[in-house]
């Protein structure tokens, strides 16, 4: 069953970078170099809602949620992290992460809306890439645990 | 364990009423009239990120989540539901589940920090209490599943 169907929104398309995947979701980094931001996309095809997945599947987003999250905030000494599934524009389920650091952008505020996003550079993709090594591979040893 | 040495945010107090309580956490419903929009507070001391939390209780949270999630959207035919651990202000860990329609007062935003909170009215609470009868019964089954 894994992504039978699953299609990705052309706005995550559009908006994000594909890291990895595992059989249950896609790991993506939102081409926003204000923040370390990262969303988990499940591949299961016309969900919406955490609710919606099925029980093993919600624990396994969870798993792979909590995974990145403690590694993306040790990898980037973050002072807060973000977590959200809002979904009001791009109604397919994914799920926000959000490093969050007193004076960035946003702060203390939500990030969604607030300034339009900055592409990486080629140079700072590849810098980001690097320093998201440990994060890739949280996830993709969160689903063997 | 249970709540040893917790105590809740000053801000949370503030902004929210309890409306029921598990081992684990505090269901309160924020005192805002513009959203149905309540709050997951574990009851655990010094936690601020969702990874923080023991496997069990970051399991038994997802489970009280989607319980209470599921509800409020049927109870209240929301078009879109918000999850969101954010703490920028309060760093306190505690899961927002708002319902969210089109045309409402910060739709297609976030909803934080967009307009004042409207403090509900006697009346209005009283009714905003009966329709989230079920919703309360969902929390207090989730753990029992």
């Amino acid at each position: 069953m894994a992504g039978e169907g699953f299609a990705l929104h052309h706005k995550l398309a559009d908006d994000t970078l594909l890291l990895a995947s595992s059989e249950l979701s896609e790991l993506r980094l939102m081409n926003d170099a204000h923040y370390p931001w990262l969303l988990l996309v499940p591949r299961r095809a016309g969900v919406r809602e955490i609710y919606e997945l099925s029980p093993a599947d919600q624990q396994g987003l969870l798993h792979e949620s909590s995974a990145i999250g403690e590694a993306l905030m040790m990898a980037f000494s973050g002072q807060k992290l973000n977590v959200a599934a809002l979904g009001n524009m791009v109604p397919q389920l994914h799920l926000h992460h959000v490093v969050r650091f007193e004076g960035d952008a946003a702060w203390p505020g939500p990030v969604w809306g607030v300034v339009p996003a900055e592409p990486y550079s080629e140079s700072a993709l590849a810098s980001m890439k690097e320093r998201l090594v440990p994060v890739v591979s949280a996830y993709q040893s969160a689903l063997l645990d």
